[in-house]
């Protein structure tokens, strides 16, 4: 049984949500979902607008956007994650998976039942590599919570761009003066980071594919139009 | 067995936390936690400042706080919650679970250990009597999330401030010009809440007390000094 507080009934797990969802039916999506995944400095930004740039010269409709701050909303909790002092880090997981839940609600879904393509740098697996590769919270929690949060949403692709943390956080120094909190964790963060990026990718390789990220732009690019290329053939024509 | 979204293994549900807190012992708490909640203009910060006034006149050591807002980075999650539009229902209690996340293990939890009194303005019932009797979240899923959270932590004492909706409502337009968001909610929305509280308070009387808040100043304040005072010689006695 779960730990149960001496002061009342409540408990400190999520178990009575067990039979909430039973039988609830996620939708049908026409559309295609792709995210960038990967660590601070990886390019992720950057090749979100090479991969657009390219899907809309090929005819697609493409919607790119981000977590967190993919909405107004979304933008105000990211500059409470990002300059809101030492928060605690349950309360980090929840503002997370709070812009997860609307950016899922108002943008992703309704894109991807409209057959548009989604584009979007960092999803779930950006929590659990973060909160939980890097800050030591239960993964099976942080799971839980991102789902509820996503209604279950789960990306067609995830592309991992992955590099060398030294490297990586060597060029945001190149390119920022103020780095953020997550930028200034020492390098063993990072590389907890990668791992559980790189394990994520290796438990489900049928939905993700790992690209080297070292290399320059275009290579990059091109890699990652490999990998989404099969998929667009797939979706997009039974959309 | 949960909903599963066919694209991937990644359920809509929190199960899979069922089993990350087995066995884990919340910390014994040496204060008092004592809790005011009610529908919008039911008095409840009146209250607090008048129940703090007294616990520190008869000798206690003191710690009044609110939900959401009761810390810095709270403050800045309350002005998304208030002020950040339309915010998805999901959303909209992850950023409270999100508050409280960082309020509980940065203000009430240490209090608490130190043997000081907390009184708190709004907590867990405040998210399942809004989001839940008002907007129709899953209540088990609220409890789940609200008490993952809050690591457990449940009061010693709730004391709900019971008032006619429209007598609340009317006081709130004498007091402020500009109502915020859930102030703009129909009647019946505020008529939802209050059964809410209500039924909570039936459904554990040990720990609740219910006061008419359509009394004045002092007779209120009265009623909630009648409700504290047992707890205060049982529990700050074992401190």
């Amino acid at each position: 049984m779960p730990a149960t507080n001496p002061r009342s009934g409540l408990t400190d797990s999520l178990t009575p949500v067990l039979d909430a969802t039973e039988g609830r039916e996620p939708p049908e999506l026409a559309g295609l979902f792709v995210v960038l995944e990967g660590g601070d400095g990886s390019g992720k930004s950057t090749q979100v607008s090479e991969l657009a740039r390219w899907l809309r010269a090929d005819g697609h409709d493409v919607v790119t956007t981000r977590e967190p701050g993919g909405t107004a909303a979304g933008a105000s909790i990211r500059e409470v994650l990002l300059h809101g002092g030492d928060l605690a880090p349950r309360a980090e997981a929840l503002l997370y998976a709070a812009d997860r839940a609307h950016h899922v609600a108002s943008v992703v879904t309704p894109a991807l039942a409209a057959g548009r393509v989604v584009v979007c740098d960092r999803y779930v697996d950006s929590t659990l590599a973060y909160q939980g590769g890097g800050r030591g919270l239960e993964a099976g929690e942080l799971a839980a919570i991102s789902g509820w949060a996503a209604q279950g949403l789960v990306p067609d692709l995830t592309v991992v761009l992955d590099v060398d943390p030294a490297l990586a956080l060597a060029r945001t120094d190149r390119l920022r003066e103020a780095p953020d909190r997550l930028e200034r964790e020492p390098l063993a963060f990072h590389a907890a980071v990668r791992e559980r990026f790189l394990a994520l990718a290796a438990a489900a390789p049928a939905r993700y594919a790992v690209v080297d990220a070292a290399a320059g732009i275009d290579d990059v690019a091109q890699q990652v139009r490999v990998a989404v290329e099969p998929r667009l053939a797939a979706t997009t024509g039974a959309a």
